[in-house]
């Protein structure tokens, strides 16, 4: 099999793997994510990989495929195989091909991924999933994703992260929003409070916690964190479920948290792994 | 029964009326919230309102009575009468008092509010409400209480506004909310999908519709108040309810499509009428 150049291409940081003989032989990692790059600057931060890597062809994915990246890649509809986006590869420069991401249409609504559906499937191709499977990828914006038969059949997206940012950087109840965010008491109230189902009357209960110091506000990033994460997996998880999680340390450990709570599994996948399988297979499956 | 001076002064408003037997016979209107009051200013700002309306005793509510206000009024505990915010009025002058917030406490929770307290009882005062109502007022913080026997016995507070200030100006969906917010289909669309109880899904839809072109970008705050304005009515609304929403003519609009989509009615209160028949019997019980 030949050798080619692996790029995990998101909005703040890049990741690239020389893959030989299916298998990664060498890696690099920076910021240079599509925001760091100059409109019209993909060719020269394509050739300064290849610096890095070597010469050869480059099977990009992520927000380089997006309308703010090298070139809008599209998405392919659900239910999406690796084949699939494989059949809709889009040459951006010779020996240079970008990952369309996904798109899911229900009536009037939709959901968009991009990056995230490599990782989804590509943990099934590796093995560090099985074929019918629940998975989430949290973060800014988390991704919950089912799996039928090695293609992605469903998924939605939370904005669990950013909207925690943005109560902390911009809400009233930011100020007391200081503290540390960890697995604990607060954590778990939180989680436990996401169950009445009102968050925005939960959010306010920060503040008055405060002003009626029913809770200290060391707790109060713990407790806000809780009732977010609690809330997006409330909606998707239930009792007896297993979920594969695609997650740092940090993150895997609160979803676990609240997953558990919720009377079900997480198990933790490498993301990265899962991204290189995903990849690989792609390539394998153009050539 | 003597003459005074009723004031309803906010965090960036204040509103005060001469009251001669009983009667608003004045009234004036400016921007002098507590935010525009330098510290250690109180007693040239209500000099400032004598001078305008005439000399007399000063009763004052509102976010004047906080921390951040002339002096912390404190809180009188739920159920809380006008009785029983007559008798805990702060004085801070010669002849100058301020009217307590109201608070409540369950187990670790609790909530407070100032200002509306006057507004809620004194719309049952004012024979504007029944003695036993589920009242309303929204707005950045939108109040939720519960009077019974024209004491107020519970209340909630939701962050609906703020969280829609929010999103509007610091959130990835902030750009598509440029649109007008009014009753119409998109709001309409955005009540209905609250229902389903995953708000932080359905506001990541606002980008992916956008994304997609399943809805035109007008409509994103539209729906986006209607997801939140849904979420605040459907926990605290029952088919069948009536619902005393004290609200200027835009936001009770709003709330009225709400509520009445959720086969309850909606009854609109001046809430000026309001909080004058609420601040003229603490004058007088106290008297």
């Amino acid at each position: 099999m030949s050798s080619f150049i692996a790029v995990d291409w998101g909005t703040t940081n890049r990741r690239a793997w020389r893959i030989e003989d299916g298998r990664p032989a060498d890696v690099m990692r920076d910021a240079t994510g599509i925001l760091s790059v100059p409109p019209g600057g993909y060719a020269d931060a394509a050739t300064a990989i290849r610096a890095r890597l070597g010469d050869g062809p480059l099977l990009m994915a992520g927000m380089v495929g997006s309308n703010r990246g090298w070139a809008d890649a599209g998405y392919v509809p659900c239910p999406a195989s690796l084949a699939a986006l494989a059949a809709r590869l889009l040459p951006v420069a010779e020996d240079a091909w970008i990952v369309p991401g996904v798109s899911i249409v229900e009536g009037q609504r939709g959901d968009v991924m991009r990056g995230e559906e490599v990782q989804f499937l590509g943990a099934v191709a590796g093995g560090l999933a099985p074929a019918d499977a629940l998975m989430c990828q949290p973060g800014t914006h988390c991704k919950w994703a089912r799996v039928e038969g090695g293609a992605l059949t469903r998924f939605s997206t939370a904005m669990t992260g950013e909207l925690f940012a943005l109560l902390r950087d911009h809400s009233l109840i930011g100020a007391a929003m200081r503290g540390p965010v960890a697995d604990g008491a607060a954590f778990r109230d939180g989680i436990a409070r996401s169950g009445e189902g009102d968050l925005t009357t939960a959010l306010f209960g920060v503040r008055a916690s405060s002003v009626l110091a029913l809770r200290d506000d060391a707790d109060a990033a713990a407790y806000v964190s809780g009732l977010l994460i609690g809330a997006d997996c409330r909606v998707r998880v239930r009792a007896g479920d297993s979920v594969h999680l695609l997650a740092d340390p940090a993150l895997g450990a609160l979803y676990t948290a609240a997953i558990e709570a919720l009377g079900a599994r997480a198990i933790l996948v490498d993301s990265h792994a899962a991204f290189l399988a995903g990849i690989i297979r792609i390539w394998e499956l153009q050539a």
